[in-house]
């Protein structure tokens, strides 16, 4: 480790002895963006795909205050506890405003990130949403390679970023509070429909007749929709992550639906839609930026930008014309 | 009008000289899918540019039940008894869906309909948001060639398609009925912030009072707001479509927001700004479906779909190969 870029082997090497520098270092190196970096992110992510997908990916959300990550350091730390080894990576697309995640707040999950079986990652800062989920896709892959046998994604929400994390992951969990409404909650509607077990929070102490209402109220409201393609059934259940309860059942759903869904096949085919699902977004941004790779089609662009603004060519024209000089970008034309 | 496809130059020709027949046929020719209408339509609308843009383009919207309809019928009736030509166009997504737009029902506004100086087209069906709002832009172009003072376009509010019809018009009227709270209305709170005026209908016989009690509340909220870069501070009206009170008030908000940014000069920059988003748009749309168009690249994306499902491939490394194959073809490798 006395390079700072390591060659896609050496990375490969350390991140399959179960490594954690090794496993930050690649994750870095996907990140960035740069060309030499990227080469090397990609020979890597092809050296250890046969090793990955071997752990159960869950997605966690939940609106501010809910106790996301007590919950996620309660729930890791009975993972590990139970000789598993985990990995938490967010996905906040709000850190590239912020310049700093909160959610990257290390010290918030400081007892399980002292723990040697597990692994804590935030949010790549400086990115869009479309980014950030680029990059925890191949983050949870590396991480499947370095041996870990959960990988939760974290995500704050803003519905979009919801539906990043249900694209990734095998179970998307919701956490709610005590207390009634999905709109005092802020949580919208199709987040609710995405989730495969809602969990109540903080149902300790007073709180506990609070939670068993809002459960009560969730479950019918789940049982009003109706049953994804799979079969599974919803289930909402309470815990509280002060005192510990619940959160070994949650886990026990978690089991349980895989169980099932690998049984029926639904497992293994819901992740090769979203493989295919995630090559159509990569070669879809890749296109988007690939113009910009030819200084003619960059010249072009600008002056077409002009002609437009001025009312010289209708946009239609414009867009038709920069899309030929492209084509002779790539033809070699200049 | 014999043949079903006529030259640029007979569609420009009918169009300037107003005949809503010609007019209509344009505007099915610029939603048409078929190269040989494209290219036609291309032309036309480089033809007809200098001619365009001299319209005032209003955006309506407002919750199912606030009485669209009833109000551009009213609100269009007014503007041809002032001796203005109004055209109102439609941004309808969900058309796709049933088949046929729910706007598209032209005996909604069937005395509208019937006037020798308005043009009412329903949504394009068959195409989802980015295909109608593409159409939508240009058939505006269109109407302002053939002569129309006053173009509406009018949105069934899905949040995403009240952005897409921001982004086209001059004006942007929200519509809400007498009832509190933009939650019970289901409007949500990006549409309030973008209305340059806010409408509260129905504003006749015992609804007058819960009408001022709604137009106070969101004067309120209004107020809350920071105001637009424009300077313009927007405004909160009643109307009443059925007898016709507050009609008269809203087109003068109008035209006073009309005078006040086109001296300042935020009119121009706002069209400019859209044209440029258009141009951009156009050709993001272009660079997507563009490698479709060759036979080996379809293949090629094709076999890789398969090997990314198969996890012989990663999704990173698969969009590019995508992309050089889409290179290859347009330099003629095949």
């Amino acid at each position: 480790m006395n390079t700072s870029r390591l060659r896609a082997d050496e990375y490969r090497d350390g991140i399959l002895k179960g490594n954690r520098l090794y496993l930050a270092k690649a994750v870095t190196l996907v990140e960035s963006t740069l060309p030499a970096d990227q080469a090397i992110a990609g020979e890597l992510l092809d050296m250890i795909l046969p090793e990955a997908g071997k752990s159960l990916r869950i997605g966690i959300t939940g609106p501010p205050g809910v106790g996301k990550s007590t919950f996620i350091e309660a729930f890791g730390k009975m993972i590990v506890d139970a000789g598993k080894k985990v990995a938490v990576l967010t996905i906040d697309p709000s850190s590239q405003v912020t310049g700093g995640s909160i959610l990257g707040d290390k010290t918030r999950m400081d007892t399980l990130a002292r723990s040697p079986h597990a692994f804590i990652r935030p949010s790549p800062s400086g990115y869009a949403l479309g980014g950030v989920t680029a990059h925890t896709r191949e983050s949870i892959l590396l991480c499947e390679a370095a041996g870990f046998d959960i990988v939760i994604v974290e995500t704050v929400g803003t519905g979009q970023s919801e539906i990043s994390v249900k694209s990734m992951v095998d179970f998307f969990l919701l956490l709610i509070q005590p207390g009634s409404g999905d709109e005092l909650q802020g949580i919208k509607k199709g987040i609710v429909e995405m989730a495969d077990a809602i969990v109540v929070t903080k149902a300790d102490g007073d709180n506990v007749s609070a939670a068993r209402a809002t459960q009560a109220e969730y479950q019918h409201a789940l049982h009003l929709l109706k049953a994804s393609s799979s079969g599974w059934q919803p289930r909402v259940t309470l815990c509280s992550s002060i005192s510990g309860s619940g959160l070994s059942e949650i886990f026990d759903t978690i089991l349980a639906y895989r169980d099932q869904l690998t049984a029926s096949g639904h497992f293994e085919h819901n992740r090769r839609n979203q493989y295919e699902a995630w090559f159509r977004d990569r070669f879809q941004q890749l296109l988007s930026s690939d113009h910009m790779g030819y200084n003619d089609v960059v010249a072009a662009r600008k002056k077409l930008e002009l002609d437009v603004r001025s009312g010289s060519i209708s946009p239609r024209r414009a867009a038709q014309s920069l899309l030929e000089a492209y084509h002779d970008a790539i033809r070699g034309k200049t």
